[in-house]
């Protein structure tokens, strides 16, 4: 078997194990009234990747891999947490007041189907559902996994909060109500550290979360952190490539918004070329430093590779 | 000097100490922009009441009073965390897809000033460092105050999310789109169940929340929130009456707004007089439940008294 091949097993099966967790983990009535329950369901089951999880999961199975040991799932709730943490940014940053975005995975956006009312709601339960997830599971009285928990819970609400996705999100909305003029003074390093808040911040927290469930000591989980640094921005460099070539039938999302936003993005910046580079560039440097630590034999590694081939 | 005389000097220097703690936890660049930190601060800085985290000082002030020891302030995070909970939930509220207020203690609401987009990024970011506060302080190694850090997590998620806040808020946008037509039939159990989720949550966490982080066993955290349960719809009711009666200068916002938009209070149920028996009972059954507990010697039965006296 190729190895993209089986690479494609491990992320259909980490998004089948995601997707059944998600489902048992979220809130039903008559633990919650049935259109919050409804709306929430509407956004986290709308076919995403599952990138942010399936990372935890690699991450997690890289570190015990390597520790000879077999992984005991307590990493799944944190999968699960991050891609509740993720969906509810995706719903709030869709909104009219926001990106007004009203096309996501193929479908209309939560707002346009509940109202934004509503869609205010589901974003703000899925994160207090995220966080309830954490504290929750697993249950233990296991003052070791306890310790992790709250170290988890820890990097979940950094990465989430003001200095991460939020932050992030505040200087998006500003760079962009600011419009073009903004563009073309907008240097390279604000473009960075505008992605390292909105996108890479939870993309690291999923692998160092992954890490510390294992049981990873500070240096894994650090190798970890960076690994994910890596990745997130070959991620988002191919995000705006994407958005750029592809059509919105492919991605299931409005494209050329970027560009009609005047927004900033690595190909307005570099062009196509270029970012692709820089794209491949951080992808090599994720795999290296995971080969470095003998964390390279799991799915850590074509994980990276598929993230700049992939074509949506 | 009088109780109530005595109550005042409580609940000011209650305040005192969570406004500067608050001062001490909320981010500030270069942990995240400028925007967001002046925006959660003009929220949080615009002159509460500070109600719920002064019934988690007072709750772990009667806890340790009874037990004959010192409060050690482990439950300040927790006090302030809930606060931050409640700010954020008062920004999104207040939004135009939702409440639609334009004036909250007096000031305009955070939305006029930086606009939608912002109101929902600090209102989101607000529940992220709410969380994240509670993983970090106190900072501990000790097993047994992480225990307690995580229940309170647990009690404050489960609270802010869709079977509390966020829960009882979708209830009411419903209720409200739904007009006058669902006024008149709503029935009297409806409105509690809504009030419940709404209000009621996060004041009975508070309450507990104290009792946990003081130390207190499961009964007696029990105790607190049977008395919170009671005192929140005391607060409620009285706050339904005072929307009637007063005027927006006392109030520092916008009155008459509940009948406007045809939401169900108790108040258009009841009629003024019956409401302010069962503002009166509640607290009076809130003051019994911690008396049999032999936890009455604090503030908390002051506090009901209070609740139920107060002119704004």
């Amino acid at each position: 078997m190729t190895e993209a091949g089986s690479l494609d097993i491990f992320l259909r099966g980490a998004r089948a194990q995601v997707d059944e967790a998600l489902e048992r983990y979220l809130p039903r009535p008559p633990a919650c009234p049935q259109v919050i329950s409804d709306a929430m369901r509407y956004s986290v089951f709308a076919g995403g990747k599952r990138l942010r999880p399936t990372l935890t999961l690699a991450a997690a199975d890289a570190v015990v891999r390597r520790a000879g040991r077999l992984p005991d799932g307590t990493e799944l709730p944190a999968a699960c947490a991050i891609e509740l943490i993720h969906t509810y940014s995706l719903v709030h940053d869709d909104l009219p007041a926001m990106d007004n975005d009203t096309l996501r995975r193929g479908r209309p956006t939560l707002h346009v189907v509940y109202g934004d009312g509503l869609a205010i709601l589901a974003g703000d339960g899925l994160q207090a559902e995220a966080f309830g997830l954490l504290v929750r599971e697993p249950p233990t009285l296991d003052t070791d996994i306890q310790a992790r928990k709250l170290r988890v819970l820890g990097v979940v609400a950094a990465a989430a909060g003001t200095g991460g996705l939020v932050g992030g999100q505040a200087v998006d909305l500003q760079a962009a109500g600011q419009g073009a003029a903004h563009t073309a003074t907008l240097r390279a390093e604000d473009l960075r550290n505008m992605h390292a808040s909105k996108t890479g911040a939870l993309i690291r927290a999923a692998a160092v979360c992954g890490a510390i469930m294992a049981g990873g000591d500070d240096e894994t989980v650090d190798v970890l952190d960076h690994y994910a640094a890596d990745l997130g921005l070959a991620f988002q460099i191919v995000d705006d490539i994407l958005d750029v070539e592809g059509n919105t039938a492919e991605l299931g999302k409005t494209t050329g918004k970027d560009a009609s936003g005047a927004k900033p993005t690595y190909p307005s910046l570099y062009g196509i070329e270029r970012s692709r580079v820089l794209a491949a560039d951080a992808a090599s440097r994720a795999k290296q430093v995971i080969q470095a630590a003998r964390l390279g034999h799991g799915w850590l590694a074509p994980i990276a590779d598929w993230v700049v081939s992939r074509r949506n």
